[in-house]
C-alpha cells in the first residue's frame, strides 16, 4: 500500500507530499519496525524509541515531528492511535470462518439461525433461540432457551448465555457468563431465602465483553449494557446494573447490583462500585478505587473510599508534609 | 392470588383486613408495578418510588405505612425483603427440566446417578461418581472421578468438579472450578518444587457458588464450605480454607490458604483475606478491605490493612481535620 | 519407606541415626498425623501443633529440634517445606491417564499429536496444531488453529488456547483463557476503533497457570511468560506483558498491558500493576497493592498507590502518632 493510500484510509496527512508513493508492507512497533514498515507514536513514554526507530514511516502527532529521526516518512494526525488502528485494520482485515454448522453441535429444532452462520463443535443452542445473520459461535458455547442474538455476533468458546437479548456486532470472549441468577437472597436466621431472579440481560450493539467476565440477569427488570461499551476480562456486573453507551470497564472491576452508569464512563482496572449508586456520564474512576457514593458527571475520582481526584491528590500532598515533619 | 393468600404465605399482615380479597397478578418493582402488581420497599433509598408507586399492593415495614400513597394496599412485616422473596417464589416457582440423560453425554459405566436426574449435552461424568436424586447437570459440565453429589444439586454449564464431596441442594453456577490443585510449591533457587495437593473440597448443604468462582482442593486435609453459605461470582477460595455455616462471600473476594471463617461471616465485594488467619463468627468485613490479622467474632472491620470499623472511621475523621489545618 | 530412604530422597539428615529403619506409611499434617506418619513444621505459627503432634516423624529446621515432643523422630533440613514437598511427591507420585484419544474429540486431520497423549472427550483441536509427547488434554479443552504445545503439557477442562506457543511441562488449569484479543481500541467520539491484535502468547517451560486466569495475546509482538513462573487462579495478564523466569503471581492479580516483570518477581494476591511499567527482578509487592510506578530490582513495595515497604511502614507509624495526638 502506498503512503498516500494509507494516509487516505486513516485520516492523516503526509508531512512531505513527495513521500506519497513510498510503499508500506506492514505495520510494526517502533522498536521492531524495518524500513518498509509503518509504526506509530502515541504514548510519549516511547519517544526515545521514536528517535531510534528504523521504521520506514511513522504515524505521529504534528507536535512530535521535530523529534523524527532522519529519513523517516511522517504521517501527521491529531489522533495517532486511532489512525494506527485504522492502518492495522487495513493490513489485517478481520477474517472469519465460512458458513458451517457442525454435525457435533446440538441445536434445538425450534431455534432460528440466520444466513452465513458458523456454529462450532459441541455448541448447544436451546429452544426458541434466535441468532442473526453472520453469527460466529465458537466451540462449546452454550446458548440457553429463548436467547436472542443480533447480526454479526461472535460468541467465544465455553461462553454461556441465558435470559439475554443481545444486539448486533456483539462479541463475547471465551468463558463469558451472561444471564445467570444474581446474588439475591434475604438473610434470615433460619437460612437465607432465595429471591427469584426474574429479569434478563439486555445488551446493545457494537459491544465487547472480555474473557471470563460475568453479567447477572436482573432480579426484576433487566441488567442493561448500552451500545458501544467495552468490558475487559474478569469483570463482575451485578443484577440490575444499568450501563450507558460507550463505557469502558477495565479488567477485574466489580459493579454491584442496581448501580447505574451514564454514558462514556471509564472505570480503571480493579475498581469496585457499591450497589444502588449513580455514576454520571463521562465520569472517570482511577484504577483500584472503591466507590461508595454517587459521582457527578464528568468528574474524576480516586481512592478508597473514592473521592474527587483533586481532593485525593491534595490530601496525599498534605499527609506527606505532615509525615515529613513528624519526628519519631 | 388474593392478598390474604399472599399474606399467609409470606408471614405478613394486612394493614386493612378489607383488602383480603384483592387479587394480585404478579410481583414487580415499585417504579414498574401496575395496579394488579405486588411490590416491596426495603432499602429506604427507594422511598420516593414508594410514594409515587402505581402498585396495587406493597410489602413494607410498619414504620413506612404513613408514607404510603392513597389507595395502595399494604402488607406489613418487619422483614419486607424476605417476605418479598417468598412472594416471588410463590409467583415464580423454580422450574427444572424433566428427567433426561443426553445421548451426547459421556457417562462412565461405574457412575451411579439418582432418580429423576437431568444430564445435559456434552456432560462428562467420571469413574465411580455418585450423583443423588433430582440432579440437574447442565451442558458441558465435567464431573471428575470419584466425585459425590447429594440430592437436588444443580451444576451449571462449563463447571468442572474434581476431588469433591458435595451435599444436598447445592448449586454451582456456570464456569465454577472446584477441586483443582491449590497454589502449593516450595520456593527453591533451582526451580519451585510442587507440593502434591492431596485433599478434597467438602461442601455442605443448601449452598450456592457463583459463576467462574474457584475453590481449590486441600493440600492435606480438606477445603470445607459450611451449609447455608452463599458465594458470589469470581471468588477465589484457597486450599484448606475452612468456612463455617451461613457465610456470605460477595463477588471477587479472595481467601488465601488455610484461613478459617466461623459461621455467618460476611465479606463485602473484593475483600482479600491473607492466609492462616481466623475470622470469628458473625464478623463482617467491608468491601475492598485487605485483612491481615485475625478478626474476633461479631466485629466489623474495614480498611487496607483492615482494622476495626470504629478505628477506621475515627482515623479518617482525624486525618481529615489534620489535612484541613495544614496549609500548603 | 524407611526414614533413611526418605531422608535420602528429600535432602534431610536424621537427628538420631538409630531412627534409620523406622517405617513411614504416609505424610500428614502435624495435627492429624498418627504414629506411622511423617509431618513437617515450616510456618512458626504451627509450633504448638508441633509440640502436641502424634506424628511418628517430623521434618523440621534444626533450630526447632529443642521443641520436639518426646519420642518423635526428626528429619533436619534448612528447607523443611521443600523437603516435605519431595516427601509427598515420593508417597504420591503424580498419576496420569494412559494414552487414549477419545472418539468424542474433534481433531483436525492436519494436527500433529505426540506419543502417549491422552485426549479427553469433547476436546477440539484445530488446524496445524502441534502437541508434544505425553500431553494430557482434559475434557472440553479447545486448542485453536496453529497452537503449539511442547512435551508433557496438561490442559485442564474447559480451557481455551489460541495464538500461542507453549513450552514443555506446562500446566493450564481448568477454565484458563489464553490468546484472546487484548483490550485494545482507540477512543473516538464516533465510537471506539478496534486495534487489531496481531501478536501471540509465548509461554516457556515448567509453568502453571491457575484456574480461570486470562492471558491476552500481544497487540503487536508477543505476551511472554518466562520459564518456571507460577500463576494462581483468576489472574489477568494484559497484552504485551513480558514476565521473566520464576515469577509468582498470586490469585486475582491484574497486570496491565505492556508492563515488564523481571525474574523472580512476587506479586501478592489482588495486586494491580498499571500498564507500561518495569518491575525489577526479585522485586516483591505486598498483597492488594496498586503499582503505578516502576519498581527497582529486589525492592519490596506496598500500598495504594504502592511505595517502598519501609516508607509505607514509616508513614503508617507516623500517621498513627498524629491521629493519637489529635483531639476531636
Amino acid at each position: 500500500m502506498s503512503l498516500a493510500q494509507v494516509a487516505a484510509k486513516i485520516g492523516a496527512t503526509l508531512a512531505h507530499p513527495e513521500d506519497a508513493d513510498f510503499i508500506v508492507q506492514d505495520v510494526a512497533t517502533l522498536d521492531k519496525a524495518t524500513n518498509d514498515n509503518l509504526a506509530f507514536l502515541d504514548n510519549p513514554k516511547y519517544r526515545d524509541q521514536f528517535s531510534a526507530t528504523k521504521a520506514g514511516a511513522v504515524i505521529i502527532h504534528p507536535d512530535m515531528a521535530p523529534f523524527a529521526p532522519q529519513g523517516v516518512k511522517l504521517l501527521l494526525t491529531p489522533t495517532p492511535y486511532k489512525s494506527y488502528a485504522l492502518a492495522a485494520q487495513a493490513f489485517y482485515p478481520e477474517s472469519r470462518p465460512d458458513a458451517h454448522i457442525s454435525d457435533m453441535a446440538r441445536i434445538h429444532p425450534s431455534a432460528k439461525i440466520g444466513n452465513g452462520a458458523y456454529i462450532g463443535d459441541f455448541v448447544t443452542i436451546g429452544e426458541n433461540v434466535v441468532i442473526g445473520d453472520g453469527a460466529w459461535i465458537e466451540s462449546h458455547a452454550a446458548i440457553g432457551h429463548g436467547v436472542q442474538l443480533g447480526n454479526n455476533c461472535r460468541v467465544g468458546p465455553h461462553s454461556s448465555v441465558s435470559h439475554a437479548i443481545i444486539g448486533n456486532n456483539v462479541r463475547l470472549y471465551p468463558g463469558v457468563r451472561i444471564g445467570q441468577d444474581g446474588f439475591g437472597f434475604a438473610i434470615d436466621p433460619t437460612g437465607f431465602v432465595k429471591v427469584p431472579q426474574l429479569g434478563r440481560v439486555v445488551i446493545g450493539d457494537h459491544i465487547e465483553i472480555g474473557a471470563n467476565s460475568c453479567i447477572d440477569r436482573g432480579a426484576q427488570g433487566d441488567t442493561t449494557i448500552g451500545s458501544g461499551t467495552w468490558v475487559d476480562n474478569l469483570v463482575q456486573i451485578g443484577h440490575n446494573v444499568k450501563m450507558g453507551r460507550g463505557c469502558v470497564i477495565v479488567s477485574q472491576c466489580g459493579i454491584a447490583g442496581s448501580t447505574e452508569l451514564g454514558d462514556f464512563v471509564v472505570l480503571g482496572g480493579q475498581v469496585g462500585v457499591a450497589g444502588h449508586l449513580k455514576i454520571g456520564s463521562m465520569a472517570r474512576v482511577a484504577a483500584k478505587s472503591g466507590v461508595t457514593k454517587n459521582i457527578p458527571p464528568k468528574e474524576e475520582w480516586m481512592g478508597y473510599p473514592a473521592m474527587p481526584m483533586k481532593t485525593f491528590l491534595r490530601q496525599t500532598v498534605k499527609l506527606n508534609q505532615l509525615v515529613q515533619k513528624t519526628k519519631v
